[in-house]
């Protein structure tokens, strides 16, 4: 689009100069996220140093009727921060801060651009808890984790950022500040906005405060780390748990496809990856006492399940080790192709070996590499399609087959699409597999209620 | 209103004729909650089968312009369920099924007027649990749980309803069918509806099916029970429990005027309630050996505060004589007064003593007892305004001068009007003091796209 010089310096006169950048190296900088594969040049960066500043920006495109995108960390996987109808990227690089950390009433007020583990790191100083954990969380911002209800492991037993938002300052599209929630727990008066703002996507405001609930930090945690001789029994091992009525901060499953390209990254025989069909890792936190008792019930579910060896970690470093496994699968699914088609799925728990039964049949029916893990106690796996050659048109398409179908069988396991990274554009072809048609004519109606002109974030979530 | 017969014909062709309430008992069997003092008689009471029918009575509403009020429990404490314009009130009394209890993937599927009580028996004879826990859980029904986001004392380690509702069926005041979330705790595909029809008082949708977050059953529990010199020192043992990073189940805080009452009510020395200005009731769940730890920890935070003696219970027996102190409330508090004006106020916990001190104050002002007692973990506190005789019209009015001052009181400390009542019509003249105009006019919004007609429990929450 094309933005008359007048109206430039309108949004120079809110911002300052400096702040609004039109050369094209910024603006590049400003059209992806780390999916890469989609990108949309905006047509102006802006910058703002506060909410005011956020309110009169919008104010300034409801004016011109030019889109907005907001843009936090930049890590998310869907698409959500590309500018696809060009206008404005508003970076919210100027959040920074750590308003204010209240031992007394356990909660945080930050700027939505607080790297989550930096407010973790702040807060365990103090002997508090910030429990999401997305696996971005050295790069990613609170605002993004809210816009998307972030998860990550320790979601199994702590549930996900919808649980940790008390309050909300936003910037509405049509350009009024409110805010939302407050600093208490309980609130019943008038409609949840925080939690409908939660998870939008940055379609139905602009965050610019949050106040964040705190717990107090677990006194101890181990890990256990546990091989099995298939991905079923592994499955199985989740059900003894529950069986057991243990609930471990997080039970993470990977298959053997990831654990051998983690064996050929890292290449260190001490992690003892070779020829393991799965494993668990298995982390278990509370007094000590509780992490005695439940280290001795979790190595006892996996035993029952069938687990080949299992071994436990209760120093940092060696829980560290441990982990290795899960932290480096991002580059080491690299070694097995240059690109992945990412999913997030859902199936309820129970329903997992038949969620790795239906990968194990979509890698045979499409000929591609489709290395599997995730969160196993939430049902939240990591489906990755990967694709050898990208510039292969039938390779795209065979992956794109393969993501169709894999939705489709887990529609039909009473799954969802996606647990964590949002629909944004990637997705936006395939909600209507997984909600009615009254139910997203419900949410534009929403929508229209929130952004009349239908400005901010515009092309995310639903289809055209 | 008037229905015109042939419009009555047709409700009956939709429900069976004797599922048509129009005899006047039955309509004032439906005319108000428990709250009493709000009322109004509904044109007809319509008691559906299944969500087919809910949809159909709704589409029949629409068609004709009826409005309709649903009914679950008719516990509620804000009128939520007078059908103030009249009407249809829509009886759920058929819904009453528990229709799975999944002991794999931790969730329960109901119909939505299943009692809590009723449901929380059944997944414990299974090992299961379900927090929320109203203090009207022998009566009031899921349904209702839902719709008003409802508490309990065991919210502060557990949160509120909100937090275990995965799933919905409603029917839109649109007239048609949905469903929203689903079996899964992860799902961010699209708005999150679900979290946005909890806490909406009845006015977006009509619960037909929940599907409900089950976790396990703690092991053990303990109750401590502790007085206090004064309302400050019981407020400081709250602050003493942070300082240790002890999270009990319950932290029931009860002032003097309310331990006076009880006292009187049940004449039993073995609860030492006399001359106690304060009391604390602590409940510690979990693992025998982290019921054994928090008990310590309690019991060392609430003589750091003052205490003047605590005990402690352990047997359920012991446990429930314990508790009734707190159970026997409500028929205490007729003792003091006929009648009370009833707030569930909020504020930061760390702002219980200012609160306790507007409270005495507000005492003295207005010469009304006001026996406050409450969720002292959240900062939500039941302050109860009496008035000695409700036919005095200076009474009422002082009474209501005082909630007004409360409410004001209240948001200068950082809090909210309602923490687990809601809106409904009795403090639907306050929010204006809580939420912003913009904020409002959004939330207006949001009901226009739920309900463009109006017609689903119309005349709540909004001042007219």
């Amino acid at each position: 689009m094309r933005i008359p010089s007048s109206a430039l310096d309108a949004l120079r006169d809110i911002v300052g100069a400096d702040a609004v950048l039109l050369d094209l190296p910024a603006r590049a900088a400003h059209s992806a996220d780390s999916l890469e594969r989609v990108s949309a040049l905006p047509d102006v960066v802006v910058v703002p140093a506060d909410a005011a500043q956020v309110a009169r920006v919008m104010q300034w495109c409801v004016a011109h009727r030019v889109p907005l995108t907001p843009r936090g960390g930049g890590t998310g996987y869907s698409g959500g921060a590309v500018p696809v109808l060009g206008g404005v990227v508003l970076s919210m690089a100027r959040f920074t801060r750590i308003l204010e950390i209240d031992e007394h009433n356990l909660l945080a007020v930050v700027e939505p651009n607080v790297i989550t583990a930096d407010l973790q790191a702040a807060v365990e100083a103090r002997g508090l808890f910030y429990p999401p954990d997305p696996q971005s969380m050295t790069e990613c911002a609170i605002g993004g984790n809210i816009a998307e209800n972030a998860g990550g492991p320790r979601a199994f037993k702590y549930g996900v950022t919808r649980q940790y938002v008390l309050g909300l300052e936003v910037v509405l599209p049509t350009g009024e500040r409110i805010e939302t929630g407050g600093r208490t727990v309980k609130n019943v008066v008038g409609y949840d906005l925080t939690q409908l703002l939660i998870g939008s996507e940055g379609t139905l405001g602009i965050i610019t405060r949050a106040t964040l609930r705190l717990i107090p930090k677990p006194e101890a945690r181990a890990t256990l780390q546990a091989a099995f001789p298939s991905i079923a029994a592994a499955a199985r091992a989740v059900d003894e748990f529950v069986v057991r009525r243990v609930v471990p901060a997080t039970i993470e499953i990977i298959d053997g496809m990831c654990l051998d390209a983690v064996e050929r990254l890292l290449d260190d025989a001490s992690l003892q990856l070779h020829g393991i069909p799965a494993m668990l890792l298995v982390d278990v936190d509370g007094s000590q006492a509780q992490v005695a008792q439940d280290l001795g019930s979790a190595d006892d579910a996996c035993r029952a399940a069938g687990a080949t060896w299992c071994r436990v970690a209760t120093d940092a470093d060696e829980r560290e080790h441990l982990w290795a496994v899960r932290r480096q699968l991002s580059p080491a699914l690299k070694m097995i192709a240059p690109y992945k088609v990412n999913n997030d799925i859902v199936v309820p728990k129970g329903r997992i070996p038949e969620l790795f039964a239906l990968v194990t049949d979509l890698r045979e029916r499409y000929g591609l590499p489709i290395p599997s893990f995730g969160h196993a106690g939430d049902g939240n796996i990591h489906v990755n399609v990967m694709v050898p050659d990208p510039g292969d048109a039938r390779q795209m398409e065979r992956a794109e087959a393969a993501q169709a179908d894999l939705f489709d069988g887990v529609i039909a396991l009473g799954g969802v699409i996606s647990g964590e990274h949002g629909i944004g554009v990637t997705k936006s072809a395939y909600i209507g597999r997984n909600l009615s048609a009254d139910a997203i004519a419900l949410m534009k109606r929403v929508k229209q209620a929130f952004d009349p002109h239908g400005l901010l974030n515009p092309g995310k979530i639903f289809p055209e």
